[in-house]
């Protein structure tokens, strides 16, 4: 594995790879790898070629009284990891690499923002559609992997990609779960022990909204009010339990074609979000 | 020459051509073309394998009250001038073509554009940085070209390509003038006879205001005044004469660096605007 800290070289050498004929898988990431971001890696290793990783924790992406400065670093532990599953090519420019002057033109994200997590996270969205999009012109990807865990940052970078007609395949990977279905998160080891078994209602929650969905339900308030009750079995505090369409995260009344139950739950030391997404086929848009 | 009308097959063709190892040369215009047109072409035609031309009269940058239906349009007499020049592919798409639906992310042009003609069209330097962040991932461009008559166009795009790291050379290509200087435009032929011999006067007042500077005069105000006193000239109503650095159009007090005087003139039945840079040396910064 080579690392690379600089614009011009990445460039360089990933527009020579394409050159030659090879594909390039990336995975972008802020680091602090765990085994989602390795499962990102691992599907971009049977796909491509080349693999890809950045490491660039983007100022842009976090508010005034975010956590820019706290968020989790440990680039040596992560270059072992990224070496480990299979990375070719480690990106880690320095802010002043990626944002050299104060910009001219940056990437604003118009739809899909104003709901989930995005509805508390103003220029969140903005922050990460122009990072995306000057590391996607440096590392000329053939396909890109993104974890379906933040799933409304999936639908943001479907609307990147299709509304600039990049020349990129977007590959969402499935939530890695642990043996009782909560998704791996780094944020799991801040819950307390009685947290840590009562999360696993989350996935539960998520389950049983799916299952009333294919079993005919087509009244979103009435899946939300099953899902909320089940959740409450966290003790956590509810921050959302909603349902959109997919991607486009807008509601859907009655529910039709592709639908994302999402939910988020603020514990102790830990906020967790989860989501699920159901495929209502046309046929059996009404009744079954 | 081809013409092709989907964004599919643009982005299918030209890619093929960069896989080749062929270069690209493009020239996005609204199509009425005019010789300063056609003398982009001819140094696309120049520098690359292969020439991409695209037609498309692009909604996004007309504001609500602006002149998008009525933009004088005559693709018949476009496709024979292009082909004539040289052009290999001709990029006519529909609007909706190259806008689906409602955008998820457009791109948003935060400086660069509240001087100069930009100060008049609020978001329309978001419209041509949301199409030809589109165009350029349609066509592979290795280099694209843009007359320096619309030298505020020219420095969004630098700005666009540098903060997007795009794998593109911008080629600014020299105003055509008419042999008293005029610069070259469609508008002209709405001039008056008397306007028309008047209208000399915008680079006279330029070259003047170049001279003044070449000279070693500093203070922006003086320049302004002297080219002011030349357009009036004209008769014609000065819209702006202004001094700023470039690209960057900020103001910069004594002048040094690269400097545009730009002007803007109200005739009767046609605004014309012109410019002219100057690269101020560093080592005769202050005094001659």
């Amino acid at each position: 594995m080579i690392q690379i800290h600089t614009a011009k070289d990445i460039q360089n050498v990933t527009k020579n790879y394409r050159k030659e004929g090879k594909t390039i898988g990336f995975v972008p990431t802020m680091g602090f790898l765990h085994e989602g971001h390795m499962s990102l890696v691992e599907k971009a290793r049977k796909d491509n070629d080349i693999v890809v990783m950045s490491i660039f924790v983007n100022p842009m992406q976090f508010g005034p009284g975010e956590d820019y400065e706290a968020y989790p670093r440990d680039i040596e532990r992560d270059r072992q990891l990224a070496a480990d599953g299979g990375v070719d090519i480690l990106f880690t420019p320095e802010p002043e690499e990626m944002y050299g002057q104060e910009p001219t033109v940056t990437a604003s994200v118009k739809k899909r923002t104003d709901v989930l997590c995005g509805r508390s996270r103003e220029g969140h969205f903005d922050g990460v559609a122009t990072v995306l999009t000057k590391l996607f012109n440096l590392t000329f990807p053939t396909r890109v992997y993104f974890g379906m865990k933040d799933a409304q940052q999936v639908a943001v970078v479907d609307g990147l990609i299709n509304d600039f007609f990049m020349d990129i395949e977007l590959i969402p990977v499935e939530t890695k779960r642990e043996e009782d279905g909560l998704a791996k998160s780094s944020r799991n080891v801040n819950l307390r022990a009685e947290e840590r078994q009562k999360a696993a209602a989350l996935y539960q929650a998520l389950q049983r909204g799916a299952e009333l969905i294919r079993d005919g339900e087509r009244d979103a308030e009435a899946v939300k009010r099953e899902v909320r009750s089940i959740l409450e079995k966290t003790s956590g505090v509810i921050d959302y339990a909603d349902i959109y369409s997919y991607p486009d995260l807008e509601i859907r009344e009655p529910l039709t074609g592709k639908i994302i139950i999402a939910v988020a739950v603020q514990f102790s030391k830990a906020r967790l979000i989860d989501n699920i997404i159901v495929d209502i086929p046309a046929d059996q848009k009404e009744d079954l």
